[in-house]
């Protein structure tokens, strides 16, 4: 392929800062159940980037379009991700603050996905410390890409990722639940990693009754977990097998009640 | 504008991760004259990001274009910009390691360099400390962007950013010399900033009787710093006036000899 050449005005600021937000969305039915807690991310998002949300009226055109999109290639069950960017801008880090955002949808299959426990481990790389943007899906995600290079060259199914001040926060695409010391715990986002639409409503739903919490895994707490379950919002719920050379426990019966949970508020997430 | 409406192969990652790099040039008399240094950044960050570099006859063709273009529109004096992305991708943060990289070339005209003396104060925006990634010209900038929104709403020329553990380490868009103490250093940039082009050939060639340290500059020093250059490629250096309320000191020589040595490399930066 030939380069591109452009006038500078023309480089999306997406492509050229990261400037911007994504969802990534599970389609069920021709429908995209968690929409609204999509939406209140990205709402939140742009309202700490500064970015406009696009109209209501204009999301909601694009999203019928991306669902038509994955009802004729797809039969409405697919994967359908939004980007919202501060749009097109002149060169410079400072932005236009009248740029009109771009918005655009991207859909693709669902992944396959396996059955059995994963192999995770705690990766070599550690995630930097930001409070300015982390909970948020902002466009910024070289260390999820070399988190994932790195998961893989080692044969991981999934890469554990610690903050810089040892932390251990989410995997590189999952957010992470750990039976700990006699509870189920998630690891707080306010520091590092993305405040995970799966884990929302897992820590509203799942477990009423107050026995789930947000507290801090700690690398050393590793080596005491008992059971631990991924989560997204494409593949829901996974559970760990093993965490490096060690198995876990498989707790079938909170499994079974978290995505019991889930499929509470996803029809894509019932047992099949 | 509408949505766009693809299919998620069909995402640049460079969009979608900020997967790429990118090189801000200087071009003068229809030449790039810093262009080895640049590539050889560029090189660097595509090993450390593991992103194949372009032919070498393949980048060599897109300046040309970039040239041309910069000759017939700004009589050869403008800003080109490169970016080399991982390429077109499929979902998720995981690379196909043989995907081909994109490569755009944006051309826009010079940017009005003023001559007094620059104000700049420190951002409350703390820079997050991720070695895997600093030092090279990575497309993940949303802290640049956040920080030059802060500036400009204090009225800054430019903000000074410190990392997380409280050592200075760089503007918005240009690194920084500082006189402390009786000599003159610049902050290192192994934990968070850039290696910019111009730092490097003033490290080289400003002070060869090795009046120059790579030095830690803390949050504390800035009360007692003497004077303060910042530089990039595209504007080389220039003279901080006030750190906030406080005078610098202009250190006029000092200048003089730092400009000379930048224009024995570059002849845009000779003094007009």
């Amino acid at each position: 392929m030939a380069a591109e050449l452009v006038h500078a005005g023309a480089v999306d600021r997406g492509l050229a800062y990261g400037d911007g937000l994504f969802e990534t969305m599970r389609a069920h039915g021709g429908r995209l159940p968690w929409w609204p807690r999509h939406r209140a991310r990205l709402t939140e998002g742009a309202a700490r980037l500064g970015i406009a949300m696009p109209d209501e009226a204009k999301i909601d055109a694009a999203l019928a379009d991306a669902l038509a999109l994955a009802a004729r290639d797809h039969r409405g069950d697919a994967v359908i991700k939004l980007l919202l960017t501060r749009g097109v801008g002149s060169r410079g880090y400072a932005p236009d603050e009248g740029a009109e955002p771009t918005l655009v949808l991207a859909v693709s299959p669902l992944p396959s996905i396996s059955d059995r426990g994963l192999v995770v481990d705690l990766l070599d790389l550690r995630l930097a410390v930001q409070p300015a943007l982390a909970g948020i899906k902002h466009l910024n995600r070289l260390e999820q890409v070399l988190g994932a290079r790195e998961a893989a060259a080692r044969g991981l199914d999934e890469g554990l990722m610690a903050d810089g001040d040892g932390f251990v926060t989410c995997g590189t695409r999952a957010n992470l639940f750990a039976h700990l010391d006699g509870r189920w715990i998630t690891p707080p986002v306010d520091r590092a990693g993305v405040a995970g639409i799966a884990r929302g409503v897992l820590l509203e739903q799942w477990r009423p009754d107050g026995g789930l919490h947000v507290a801090p895994l700690r690398i050393d707490d590793l080596s005491r977990v008992e059971a631990l379950i991924v989560c997204n919002a494409v593949r829901a719920i996974l559970p760990v097998a093993r965490i490096g050379a060690r198995e876990l426990r498989a707790r079938p019966d909170d499994f079974t009640q978290a995505r019991a949970a889930l499929a509470a508020s996803h029809p894509a997430f019932h047992e099949s």
